[in-house]
C-alpha cells in the first residue's frame, strides 16, 4: 500500500496526479511533467472537449482509430448488453462464442479474396506477432524451415512489442537495447518518392522501389525469404503514400519468389483509404495475411485480428498439431459484439463511401497546400494526409531537427482547436471517417493558419 | 469479398461456421474441427450456459481472469456510460483522461510498497513486454548497458508474443522457429518440490531452488544480469506453488547482486491467493516491476498494466528522453472505468477476504485428495489448486504422455458440469473469487467423481 500524492484544485489536481502516477506511452516524462497533460473529458462525433470545456476537432481520430467518431449510443448499448449476457469467454479449450464466430464470418465477407480465416488478438502489435508466428509455422509445416528471413521497410510501423518494434525498424526505438532488433529481419528503403527518388517520375519510381524488394530477395536468396511485411501506405513512420505502380509490382515479385505477402492494415483498414481495406485501393489482390485493429471497433474496445488465407490455414488444419499461440482475451465476446455493431453502422450509414467522397474533396484541399512557402510535399489517400514541411522548397532541404518545426506547427493548430500530429516535420491528418465537407473546411482553415504561423515563426528566426 | 460457408441447423450451424472461419488460440485445428466447439451462450456468477442450455460450473474463471464472476450489471453500466462520454482517448501526445489517472492512483494504493507508477497496455503479454523494455532502459540510463541478460524459470508462463514466449521457455512453443527464443534469456529450474527436489523437506528445497538463481547469476556474472522474471506461483506452466522459504531468499539474492526483480502477477493479482497481490502472500516486499492483467477488469475489458517502482520511474523522469513504447489503447478510458468499478465492488463485497476464507476451506478439501489412488501431489494457494495425477504414487512415475490422462479427467469433469483444466496431467482449478462454500462443495464433488472415473478407465486399461 502506497501513499498517493496529495491534490489541490480541480484541473491542477488531475494533472499533478497524472504526473505522479501515470507513465504515458511514447512520452518524454521530463517534458510532460513540466507542461502537464491536457485532460480529455468528453467527445462526440469529431469533437473532443477537455476538462476546461475547450473544444478540439480531432483531426487524428484518436490515433487513427476512432473511424466512426465518438459517443455512439448504439455501441455503448451493445457492449452493455453483451457484458450482461456473456462478459467473457475463452476459446482455448474447444469452446467458442456466437459473437466471435459471427464477427469472423463478417470479416471474411469484407476482406480481400481468399482470406477466409481469422485469428483474434487485442492490439495491432499482437496481430502482427500472430502473423510473424504464422509465417514461420507455415514454412515449417511446408517442409521449408530454411525460409525464415522476413523483409520489412524503413519508416515502417508494425507495433511496440519487442518483435514488432524490430519489424518497424526505427533505430531510435532500439536504443535501450534488450535484444532489439531480433534476428531474421532484413530491410529495404520505403517507396518514398519525395526523399528517395524524386529524380524519377512517381510512376517510374514506384517500379524502382518495388525492385528494391527483388534485389533484397536475390541478395538473401529466395530459398531463405519467408515473407514481406508492409503497410499499404506508411502511417506513423512518415505518412508515405506509394505511387500507384508500386503495389502491383510488389505482388508480382512476392509471387515470383514464393514469398508470403503480409499486409499490415492496422491503420489503413476499415475505410481510411476510401475502401474497406487498403488492399483494394492499392491493387493488392491476394495477400497471404492481413493484420487489422483500430477501426475494427473504432477503438471503443481493444480488438485486433489476423486474416489468414486458405493457403496458410489449410496447412495448419490439415497437418494438425497445436498452434501454440493466443491471448486470454482472443475472441472476446464483447469486443466481437462491438465490432459487429461498428461494422453494421458503417454499412448502414455508408461511412466508407463518405470517406471516399469527402476524402476526395479533402485530398484536393490538401493538394493545394503544395504552394505554401514551407510545404515541400503533400500526399494523401482517402481521409489520410501528410504535409511535409521544408526549409527550402527548391533544394528539399529539411529544417534543422533541433528546431522541432513540426511540434511548433501542431501546437499552433491545437491552440486554434485542431489536433493534428507531427511525425518529425510531416504533419499528419486522419480525421474520423464521418467527417463532413463543412467540417473538412474547418480542418483545412486551421491547418492553413497553423502553417502560416509556423512559417512566420521560422522565417523570422531565420532572418534574426 | 469471400463467400461464407453455408449453414444448416442452429447448433451445428454455429459449430460449422466456427470451424470454417475462426482460428482459435492454442488449438489443434484438426482435432477441434473433428469434434466441434462447445458454444458458450450466457453466464452468471460462477455458471456458464452453453447454446444447448447446459449449465457448467466455471472452475477456471475463464482463464483465471473472471475474478468477480460473470454478468455484473454494474460493470456493464459503467462501460456503457464511459463509452457514451469518452469512448477513447490517446495518451501519446501530452493528453490524458480522468479514468486512467484515477485508476493509476488506485492501483498505486493497492500495490506493493514503492510501486508508485503505472504503464498501461492491453494484455498480460504486453505488460511483460513493457517490463522487458523498462529493465533494459533502466540499465542503459543507469550507465550499465552491459547488464542485459534476464533470467527466467522453466515451466514459466509470461505471454504469447515472440519475446514473452521466449521468456516462458517452453520448448514446444518454439518449435515453429521465427527467432524464438530471442537472445539474452537464461533459465533456471522451477521451485517444483514434487518433481525437482522431493528428497528434501519443502522448506529446505525452497532455499535450494532459490540458490539456483544465485548460481546462475554467478555463472553469467552479476555485472551482466539485468533482472529476474517470475510468477509468485506458476500457473499455466504446471500449477507450481513454491515452498514458503523460496521467495524471501530470492529477494535477498536479487538485492545482493543488484538484479531487478520483476514479478508477473497476471494470474496471481487481484485476490487469487487470498491477498490483493501474490507479493503479499509470498513475502515479496519490494519488487521493482509488477505486471498485472486479467483480474484488473475481471476480463470484462482487455486491460493490463506494469507497476513501476520509484527507483525505475525516477530514472526515466529525471534523465528524460522519450520512452519509445506504447499501444494505441494504452490507458483506455473505458477499460480504466471498468477496472475502477471492478475494484470498487471487490472492496465493497470483500471479495479478496472471501478468496482467503473460502480459499482456506477449498485448500483443505484439495489436500484430502492426496490420498486418491491416482493423485501424486496436490498444491494450492488461495483459490488456485493443482492436482497432479501419477501412474504410481510410490515411485512418482507419471502416466505415459500418449494416454492423455489429464485430458480424460477434464472431459469426465466437463461431462458432469465442471470446467477444469489439464496442464499435462496436472488438473488446475481457479474458480471465480466470489465462490461460496456450498459451491466449493459442488466443485469438489465433481472433481472427485472425475478422478474416480479416470482412475477406473486407466486401471482397467492397465489390467487389460
Amino acid at each position: 500500500m502506497n501513499e498517493i500524492s496529495p491534490i489541490n484544485s480541480e484541473m491542477t489536481a488531475l494533472q499533478r496526479r497524472d504526473n505522479s502516477h501515470y507513465l504515458h506511452p511514447f512520452t518524454d516524462y521530463s517534458e510532460l511533467h513540466a507542461e502537464g497533460a491536457t485532460i480529455q473529458d468528453r467527445a462526440e462525433g469529431i469533437y473532443i472537449w477537455d476538462a476546461d470545456g475547450r473544444r478540439i476537432i480531432d483531426g487524428l481520430a484518436g490515433l487513427g482509430c476512432v473511424n466512426l467518431g465518438y459517443g455512439r449510443q448504439e455501441l455503448a448499448d451493445v457492449a452493455a448488453r453483451q457484458m450482461k449476457r456473456l462478459s467473457y469467454s475463452q476459446s482455448f479449450f474447444k469452446t467458442s462464442n456466437e459473437p466471435a464466430i459471427a464477427l469472423a464470418a463478417k470479416l471474411v465477407q469484407l476482406a480481400p479474396r481468399g482470406l477466409n480465416h481469422v485469428f483474434f488478438a487485442n492490439s495491432g502489435s499482437e496481430a502482427v506477432e500472430t502473423a510473424l508466428k504464422l509465417v514461420h509455422r507455415y514454412w515449417k509445416l511446408a517442409g521449408k524451415p530454411e525460409k525464415n528471413v522476413v523483409i520489412a521497410r524503413e519508416q515502417a510501423y508494425h507495433g511496440s512489442t519487442i518483435a514488432t518494434t524490430s519489424l518497424s525498424g526505427n533505430p531510435v526505438f532500439y536504443e535501450s537495447g534488450g535484444g532489439m532488433p531480433i534476428a531474421g529481419i532484413e530491410r529495404i528503403k520505403a517507396p518514398y518518392w519525395y526523399m528517395n527518388g524524386a529524380d524519377q517520375s512517381p510512376e517510374a519510381f514506384g517500379l524502382t522501389a518495388a525492385g528494391w524488394l527483388e534485389e533484397k530477395i536475390l541478395h538473401v536468396g529466395p530459398e531463405r525469404v519467408a515473407a514481406f511485411f508492409a503497410e499499404p501506405f506508411q502511417g506513423a513512420g512518415g505518412a508515405i503514400v506509394p505511387p500507384a505502380t508500386y503495389w502491383p509490382e510488389i505482388q508480382n515479385i512476392c509471387r515470383k519468389y514464393d514469398v508470403l505477402l503480409v499486409v499490415d492494415e492496422v491503420v489503413s483498414g476499415f475505410g481510411r483509404t476510401g475502401k474497406w481495406f487498403g488492399c483494394e485501393t492499392f491493387g493488392i489482390e491476394s495477400p497471404d495475411l492481413v493484420t487489422i485493429a483500430k477501426g475494427i471497433t473504432s477503438s471503443y474496445f481493444p480488438m485486433s485480428a489476423t486474416m489468414v488465407s486458405d493457403r496458410i490455414a489449410s496447412m495448419l488444419i490439415e497437418k494438425g498439431g497445436e498452434f501454440y499461440h493466443g491471448f486470454t482475451n482472443s475472441g472476446h465476446p464483447v469486443g466481437a459484439a462491438v465490432a459487429l455493431e461498428n461494422i453494421r453502422i458503417m454499412e448502414l450509414e455508408s461511412v466508407v463511401e463518405n470517406a471516399a467522397d469527402v476524402g476526395h474533396y479533402f485530398g484536393e484541399l490538401i493538394a493545394s497546400l503544395a504552394d505554401h512557402p514551407i510545404v515541400g510535399n503533400v500526399r494523401s489517400c482517402g481521409l489520410f494526409a501528410g504535409i511535409q514541411l521544408v526549409a527550402d522548397k527548391e533544394t528539399r532541404r529539411l529544417f534543422d531537427e533541433s528546431l522541432r518545426v513540426g511540434d511548433r506547427c501542431s501546437a499552433e493548430a491545437l491552440q486554434r482547436g485542431l489536433a493534428l500530429r507531427a511525425i518529425g516535420d510531416t504533419m499528419a491528418l486522419m480525421p474520423p471517417l464521418i467527417i463532413t465537407r463543412p467540417q473538412v473546411d474547418e480542418v483545412f482553415k486551421i491547418t492553413l493558419e497553423a502553417l502560416d504561423a509556423t512559417a512566420r515563426a521560422f522565417t523570422a528566426q531565420k532572418v534574426g
